[in-house]
């Protein structure tokens, strides 16, 4: 079996073809979903199937039982059934009669402006009885009654429905029995995944980006999780790297067994902004398997992938690329085919648990993802957030499957992450040029990021003048208070080491390009580099 | 000290003129908040300071260090300082403009209709800049270009002074250094307390209820913590037999340390509908301090207390409290004298941590509670809240902030949990009519609940023809099938027994007047009595 790339594409028009034969969807309070009956791919059930993680899981994973009220809802199939069973309100006592939003259709893209306006924006209303509205005169699939009562842990159907088809049109499982739970955001996913699959009693160790996302770091530490971090290049991890720590792996002398999790964020990495190639996700996957190392992918950034950057003629403009940004000329498969294959397309065992998020590409303050993994993973994890945090909040699934259901579809949204990608590339395109205008490149050192909304800036301690005198942190420490004073705030580079009580690969700091305006990043860069020329004394 | 009840009690209208007094609350995107800023009672200095609970915490909660980015946030007060640290999207690029929302103004009472109609409902709106357009033309102080950002995980500062206020105006705290965290639910929250306060590696217990809340039950197991049922009357957990237990703790033949964690509902308990008395939570509070025991106070259901349940006269109809409801009749104090008072306001050490929800008196979808402790308590919640769940969503902040900040205020809503409460005190009595006149009562017994949505029915199994024959469990299975067949769904009261390895002290069913119509609520009750009949050959 090649394991080069994505096996099968499906197409916006398949889900629709399919969609069109189920008919409406009938899912009423905390009704349960069938999963796999909104794949769109025919041949699903012909791939191979996931491998069993059973020996991975910790024992609190292990010995998670179902939750007996919600299992109790299989009684409630009898049409005649009268439930005195759950705690469940009435939709009466729901103090909110409809919700309504006001949003670009995309159709003169898609600014704050296109959506205020009478030509490019809408007003979309959500009922608290749409769902049940007489068939002669249907509303939405779903509704206020049933989207802000409690559900399901895994979800809503109407929402999972949105999340399987649009899983499925950009990662193309590699397995049959992939599914999907959604999140309450990646921080909560990691957060379980954690719990799952690592054991403090075990001494298990968790393996990662030698830089990598400080609050991820954060999350292991308390749950014992002592961390590996594995070397980086400009693409990422090396799987080299990777190979060597677990092939020459002795597990008396770091007090832990061989580690059996990797937490990678394999697109506009956090911190670096590095982003592995197919390639190179292969090769890491390959390592994974040798090993049997199970993989958490974590891919914030994923839809901010953008083309290399250019830098600027002398004296030319330069150009935003949203100003150029035409929805209607991006098609799905062009812009699918943009962006580097995930993780999820090349697991042909299972292997991987992806975590979506909409923080990056609609609003952080949903905290309401996705996790992508096989069914048996996802099971452990429903039982998981049973217990925990029940799932995705009703206002955000309500209120995201109106935005991305009913009025843009799954084409909508492709065309509206084509805006933020074209958005972040021009907020790129600033930062990179303001690096170049304003640092002193004898010091400070750069790969110019294709996704993410980081730059990793490596500072080069040797050329120091005080090198020999002061330790990498306290120059690191130096140069951070002297951005501070002249009003320009960075990351330091400490905060991401993987492993805090190693030394030092090198001294960088992170700048985000995420959010300050054009004018204000370019100040911010310049005063970056006065803080760096006035330490060095150049 | 006297620790008879709440000693000082604060107003609506002490709250607006600490609101006047204040100005205009300006919380940008990720603002720290101080909670004491916004403390109403001018005393509040003068209570005694919390106990240090340091011995309770577990090895994860005692280690959890701050999150080195959300830190950061520390160096953005100069108001010159260009941030390129955190990652935080810029609101741009949220595609919602604007929000609105159909609803009562409590005018002509709370209904459906009322909401609907010209008279009695208003739509209100949230815009993405409310709160930074001109002094001159001020709208709100929250929005969606904050509410809709990454936040701190304690909750943005505009909910956060709701809360306090709504807490203060409720509770009374008994201490000075009281504060609160929004949560995602109680749920997560009784997760992350489980974790804070017990330790699989010191084989921690918690002690509960003889019967509790199964979904409770189901978050400790998986954590390796055993449970200890503590006996009830109909008043709920018994104070006595909680000291014998903690008197007589031997630790060896336990295998576990004397219990350090108390997990009750004091008001309308899951699954028996009890509701401990003033003195009752006197009692139990002062055996918790004898035995140094830390309280969970899981409180759901406290604004669901109603008046003692009066059968009807033989032929007379039933009124419905919701009729003759008047949201202008009912004052603020005789709403909050008409409550047993909470635990925080009779806690003067700091050693409770009360768990408050949305789910029954707003909706459950909302996925947003908060949590009232000291702050030492607090601090550790929050630690554990940024890796995990990050907090409260947007969505559930803006809009929940505009239903009862802006739109209702705080006397709006406790005549919104005036209405809430009259219908559930209907609902109660017309299932308690349907068990007075369809339940056999020389075999089943029951407690007319006073709060709560849940009525615990007793079965005798002693009378039962094959009592000698069939053990409890397969007595109750019996039952249970037998309802399933007549078409009715109530829960077992096995499924909520503390200790699952010892005999059950009864045979019991739990039936909620929560959700079924009227009708439906008798005619289940009728089906529950012809299956006990049939059962019992009767």
């Amino acid at each position: 079996m090649s394991t080069s790339g994505p096996r099968y594409r499906i197409t916006v028009a398949d889900i629709e073809a399919r969609r069109k034969k189920e008919g409406r969807l009938v899912a009423a309070t905390a009704a349960v979903t069938d999963i796999d009956s909104f794949k769109t791919y025919a041949g699903w059930k012909d791939l191979p199937k996931a491998k069993r993680w059973d020996s991975h899981l910790s024992k609190e994973s292990a010995s998670r039982g179902p939750c007996v009220l919600k299992s109790a809802a299989k009684y409630l199939k009898r049409p005649d059934m009268i439930s005195l069973g759950g705690g469940l309100p009435t939709p009466e006592h729901f103090p909110i009669q409809s919700i309504s939003m006001r949003i670009a259709t995309g159709e003169t893209g898609f600014t704050e402006a296109a959506a205020a306006s009478d030509e490019g924006g809408k007003t979309v209303t959500i009922g608290k009885y749409d769902s049940t509205q007489p068939a002669e005169n249907p509303v939405s699939e779903y509704d206020i009654a049933v989207g802000l009562n409690y559900g399901q842990a895994i979800g809503s159907s109407q929402m999972l429905r949105w999340v399987i088809e649009h899983t499925e049109l950009v990662c193309t499982p590699a397995y049959s029995d992939w599914s999907v739970s959604l999140t309450v955001g990646s921080t909560s996913a990691l957060d379980q995944a954690l719990r799952m699959f690592c054991d403090r009693e075990r001494n298990d160790m968790l393996l990662t980006e030698e830089y990598s996302f400080s609050s991820a770091l954060e999350t292991a530490a308390p749950l014992g999780i002592r961390v590996v971090g594995v070397s980086m290049d400009e693409q990422g991890l090396l799987p080299e790297r990777l190979d060597e720590i677990l092939s020459g792996w002795d597990a008396a002398a770091r007090g832990a067994p061989k580690p059996h999790v990797l937490y990678t964020v394999p697109s506009g990495q956090n911190p670096t902004g590095a982003t592995q190639s197919l390639e190179r996700r292969l090769a890491v996957y390959s390592v994974c398997s040798k090993h049997n190392v199970f993989i958490l992918e974590d891919e914030p950034y994923y839809f901010l992938q953008m083309p290399a950057y250019e830098p600027k003629a002398a004296g030319a403009a330069r150009v935003d690329p949203l100003s150029t940004y035409e929805p209607a000329a991006l098609s799905t498969d062009k812009f699918l085919d943009s962006l580097v294959p995930t993780y999820v397309s090349l697991d042909y065992e299972g292997r991987v648990m992806r975590m979506d998020s909409f923080s990056k590409v609609l609003v952080p303050g949903s905290r309401m993802g996705w996790v992508t993994a096989s069914s048996q993973i996802i099971e452990r994890y429903i039982r998981h957030t049973e217990t925990c945090t029940q799932g995705a909040n009703g206002f955000s699934q309500v209120m995201l499957f109106e935005l991305l259901n009913n009025s843009w579809g799954h084409e909508g949204y492709i065309k509206w992450l084509g805006h933020i990608q074209a958005s972040y590339t021009g907020r790129r395109d600033v930062l990179l040029d303001a690096c170049e205008e304003f640092l002193p490149k004898e010091i400070v050192s750069w790969t110019p990021p294709t996704a993410g909304m980081f730059h990793w800036l490596g500072v080069d301690q040797t050329k120091h003048p005080k090198a020999k005198e002061l330790s990498l942190l306290a120059l690191e420490e130096e140069i951070f208070e002297r951005c501070i004073e002249k009003g320009v705030l960075v990351a330091r580079g400490s905060w991401f080491a993987a492993e805090q009580d190693k030394p030092l690969p090198g001294m960088f700091f992170r700048a985000t390009f995420a959010a300050a305006s054009a004018e204000k990043m370019t100040e911010a860069i310049r005063r970056f580099g006065e803080a760096v020329r006035e330490s060095y004394g150049l």
